[in-house]
């Protein structure tokens, strides 16, 4: 069996039947500027970018969101037409959606956020459907902890895993809500500069030790374009960023990892250490594609071969061959 | 065949007689602090570094450089007992050797040169011995870019690898010195920043490829913290870190790492480009030993089963399955 075939067979859902996985987070308009350009008022949100890259793995992802009139119908079509259920998304036509301004240094790991209106997202009280109750995989994207609890409480049934994600604001803001819904999740995403506020800790080593004594079996730490680190327990795992050419808008890449992420879990159904460190090759592989074009532009336009080819660049990227022996 | 077992047989000299060495650089003094410490006036430079992280690869190290009657002499009696040979280190007597102080902020990426004194470096001219001429690898510390050339051109027959390390000090001071002698080397090593300043690109990637054009076949870009980069042709190798709860003292890391690399070269007499990733893997492992303690005091004190163990963490840092299938 050749690397490829052996990559194509992993790609492949090994069970028939997808588990399901909800997705909770913002639904958003974003203006962006870059070193590179500008672009105003397109989509954005944690939960658009999580859920579109979930979708190259299973076609059971259910979203909780809140959107405005303003926000298009076409947007809804084409990710009902990708086999993301909108259900659980509420409309209040008379108000404005989510929108968020920021520019990028040009080391692209920096970013100023310039305006955040909160609008619906101001009175954002998660619904539920029925139909979202069979929740085997549930990721809450950036939100406040309050809202990412109530969600987790609103289960009749605890999910498989819950991977959660949170930012500065939440660290700072509101540590005791952060705390309480540290207690109930899984797998935790920060970013390297929030895993030090989290922890108090400069060392990334002893952040991740901290971190894990709050509740997260598993703490995933997002260095952007200096990759990824894994820890759980006492073991440590690394995934490189790929070397880019030209890193075009970073913005959704932490969503789009975290969505390649738990899709990829989700869809092989094996929340293993072992599948956990291919699930965030396959996470860092959706993050590759999200920063080569504006939003979510890229993310809406990947073929499977693609995937497969991309995967392929992070194994020649990394593999040295005292690995490959039994 | 267990990992181990490969690992030990990987590590030992394939080859009965080994390579030869020759190092060129600073023999110094350094005062350093760190967030965690300071220490005054112990050994350092370049050299020191390259070859006792060499010398635990091979035994035929000869040294280049240049030394005051400060120096002591204890120290050149431990290389000595490493089997790195110093009959091409000048002493001169009256003088003092080369001294630098640094001072390393809280990220130990980032450090301010507060004092270098040149001494004896300001009239170096490198010596080099008859018994020196057969020379396979050798290892140009940073230094000036006329003395790196003078010594290529000084030898009468061209080694098999010339890998060449410089700073930022002559990419803005000695360009056109520096590009003569980028055309007579095979390997270059810098760091990031340094590498965006030589090519005027700030993508590491389209970086890499302007400088492969200015001579070398191999580029390796060393991220600190971030990991190492090797380039070659339209190849590219990542290489990370450790993560380690303290890093101590990032001085002479980057040298450490390149007497790594170079010395498994030599050990090993293979300079393919899958012999060069391993050989970084082995770099990256001298490196994280260095940053252990302050100046050598790690270097000179490491068993073969720290560095076994070491290379086996980094195979466990990296290492998915995807990559293990034939």
């Amino acid at each position: 069996m050749t690397l490829l075939e052996s990559l194509q067979k992993t790609f492949q859902p090994s069970h028939p039947k997808t588990s399901s996985m909800v997705v909770v987070g913002t639904m958003a308009f974003d203006s962006i500027e870059t070193p590179f350009g500008k672009s105003d008022n397109i989509i954005g949100g944690a939960a658009t970018y999580i859920s579109l890259a979930a979708s190259y793995f299973i076609k059971n992802i259910r979203l909780v969101s809140v959107i405005g009139g303003d926000f298009p119908k076409e947007q809804i079509s084409l990710m009902n037409h990708r086999g993301i259920h909108t259900d659980g998304v509420q409309v209040k036509e008379n108000e404005k959606s989510f929108f968020w301004k920021g520019s990028y240094h040009l080391d692209m790991n920096t970013r100023d956020t310039l305006v955040t209106e909160l609008n619906v997202l101001a009175t954002f009280d998660p619904i539920f459907p029925e139909s979202y109750q069979e929740c085997e995989f549930l990721m809450l994207g950036n939100l406040t902890p309050t809202i990412q609890k109530s969600v987790i409480e609103r289960l009749r049934t605890r999910p498989k895993l819950i991977v959660l994600d949170t930012m500065n604001f939440w660290i700072e803001h509101t540590p005791n809500e952060l705390a309480q819904v540290l207690k109930m999740i899984d797998v935790l995403t920060i970013n390297d500069a929030e895993a030090r506020e989290l922890s108090g800790e400069y060392s990334l080593v002893k952040a991740a030790k901290n971190i894990l004594e709050r509740g997260p079996k598993y703490l995933i730490i997002k260095k952007g374009e200096h990759g990824a680190l894994l820890f759980h327990e006492n073991n440590v795992f690394f995934a490189p960023a790929l070397p880019l050419e030209e890193v075009f808008d970073p913005t959704g890449a932490g969503d789009a990892f975290a969505g390649g992420f738990v899709g990829y879990l989700a869809q092989t159904n094996d929340i293993s250490y072992d599948n956990m460190k291919r699930a965030i090759i396959y996470g860092s592989t959706m993050a590759s594609f999200c920063v080569e074009k504006f939003g979510t532009e890229r993310l809406i336009n990947i073929t499977q071969e693609d995937i497969e080819e991309r995967v392929q660049d992070f194994v020649d990227l990394v593999q040295f061959d005292i690995a490959l022996v039994d």
